[in-house]
This record gives structure tokens, sequence and C-alpha cells, in this order.
């Protein structure tokens, strides 16, 4: 499968913390950086995500903001 | 300012294609991955993006999905 | 590849509006419902959409709001 | 009221799941399909979603990605 | 029809910029405050949206981020 | 820092609800307008966002729909 979604980033499931609905997934980049994503519980489920499994975060481009200093 | 989302990754604008309300830039990060962005091209000239400009990537937890292979 | 995105809508492409740097697709759904989608010029061109494609329309269950007449 | 969200699809509440904020409502379109949604729960209480009731999953079209096989 | 998204806005349409698919809109609020829009060119027309027109800027409350000084 | 999302209102928090994951972020604008915000539970604690405490309430234009009566 591939999807429009332009950035799909590779990454390594650090922490995944289960709330009532959503749950709220660390992932950890080659360098080190962190992204945080929030995913309904039932598809962390489906997804079987745990720490140490590799993943892509996906974001499509017109989520993407830039901020500069 | 601090803001309230999670996610902001270093990288430098690659290009910036100019569209008529929205442009994209892409923004390459230190391991050479690319991000793409849609903003309104008056962001875009606003915050004065250009090649070779330091910005960060900025994306909202819940706008980040996951996929597996 | 999975992806954590809960929505995925089988349809088939029934149109294709290229913008500068965005296109408009339009989905025709099996019972005749239309789902419009804007995506980046460059990702429609990737997954070479044109009338008659069959594709999923993918869509974050965050991004699903409700309304009730 | 009109709104700009281009994607309305009418469909049927199936199930609601009630989180601490956030609560996730599942809707079931006339050809079996569904169809997940993320809501404030002070939403669904508001539109007082229930099993059996009419609904639209309202959808912004720049939020609709498009996968292919 | 009564939508599940928490923010509704009221003011008036300012300024509207067509582009090759999408739109920008600016709309006033009453304390002068203004608030930028994107969506299709084919919703600005569906909506007749024009300048002095009096609208609503409707927004999800989980693409509400906060900042602070 | 400057970001790209181009509408920032400046309110007051009234209300903090925290969720397992998420919290739930109630912003008093001067006029009394409310707006609603989702954020993670993990950014309201690291702003330190608290009735009374001055904020921003940011939106990037492409989450703005707009609604006609």
């Amino acid at each position: 499968m591939k999807i429009s979604a332009r950035n799909m980033i590779r990454g390594t499931v650090k922490k995944v913390v289960k709330g009532s609905v959503n749950s709220e997934v660390l992932i950890e980049l080659p360098g080190g950086t962190e992204i945080t994503s929030i995913i309904t519980k039932e598809s962390a489920k489906t997804l079987d995500l745990k720490k140490g499994k590799p993943v892509y975060a996906v974001v499509k481009a017109s989520n993407v903001m830039i901020a500069v200093d």
C-alpha cells in the first residue's frame, strides 16, 4: 500500500501510554529526537505497538507548520 | 513563546515552491530525511523562508499517524 | 504496510483537478457518494491518480466530526 | 446552517465509547462500512449521540488522504 | 444542523483570495481580530462568500493549540 | 519564536480538565467568547496552564472551516 501523506519518518517505539480512548506513543528517531503521536487505543492495539517495535511516523504535509527562532 | 505542539524538529529549508494561496516548503533534517510542509504563501513570506534558512517543522501530536511494515 | 488511521473507504477516482501546489481529487464510492480530497500535486503524481483508478480515502479518526439535523 | 467541509456522509451511530475528555463514536454507513470519529465527550453529550441515531460524518477535504494498493 | 466542532466564532468576510483549488478567506471578528481560513475554491463558491457576508469560523477542538509568552 | 500558523487569538485560561492522555482547556476571549482546545496532558503541564493564565489559541489556517446560517 502506498499513501499520499508526504512525510514518513522511520523510528522505534519508545513508550506507549494507554488512555481511555486514545493512546500516546513516543517514537525515537535514529538521531535521538523523539516524536509524540496520539492515536486511538484501538489502533495501537491493532498495530501491536510496543517498546522496540520499528515504525514510521506519518504526517500529511498540510499538518506541518514551520517555526523560526 | 512556547507552544503546546509536542513535535518540533530542526532542519534547514531546502526549497520553497510558491502556489497561488499556499506554498510548499521542503525541509531537510540533519540526517538527510526530508519533510514537506504546506503553509500559506503569506506565512512563507512573513517568515522569510528561503533555501538554507534554519527552521523547525512543528506538528501537533494528534496529527501524527503510525505505520508498520 | 498498515497504518493507524481508522478510516479507509474504497472508491474510484472520478476527477483530478491540478492546482499549483495542491490537487483536488474526487473519489466516487460504490453507492454513488463522492468524497473530496486535497493532497499535494506531487502526491497525486507519485500515486499516478487518474479517472477510474481504484483508491482508498483515508481519514484519521480525530479528523472526523459529527453533525445532526 | 451550511458548512464549508466538503464531505458529509450519512450514517447511523453504532456505538459510543466515553473517555475522560474525548469519546469515540462508531458510525455505520448504509453499505455496512464503519467510520470512527473522536470528538469531545462534551460534544457527544450536546448532540445526544446514542446507538441508532442518524448522523453525518463530516470531514474537511484537506484531511482526506489517498492510498493505493 | 448542529455540528460537533466546539468552536464557532462569528465574524464577517473581509476578503477572499481565489487560488487554483483552494481559496484564502479573511474573517474579521467584532473586536477587529482577523482569522484566516483555507477552504476549497468550490466551497467558497457554494457558500457564496464575499466581502461583508456574516459567517462563522469553525474549528474542531483538537485543532486548537495553545501558546504562552 | 515565530510560527507559520496564521491564527493566534489572545485569551485567558478559564478551566483545565485533565484526561488520561489529553486535557481539555477552555480559553475565554476578551469579549466573553470561549474557545475549547484539546492538547496532550503533558503539554498542559509543560506550559503550566491554570485558571487565569494569559495564553494564545493557535490555529493553522487550513484547519479553519466556514459556516453560514
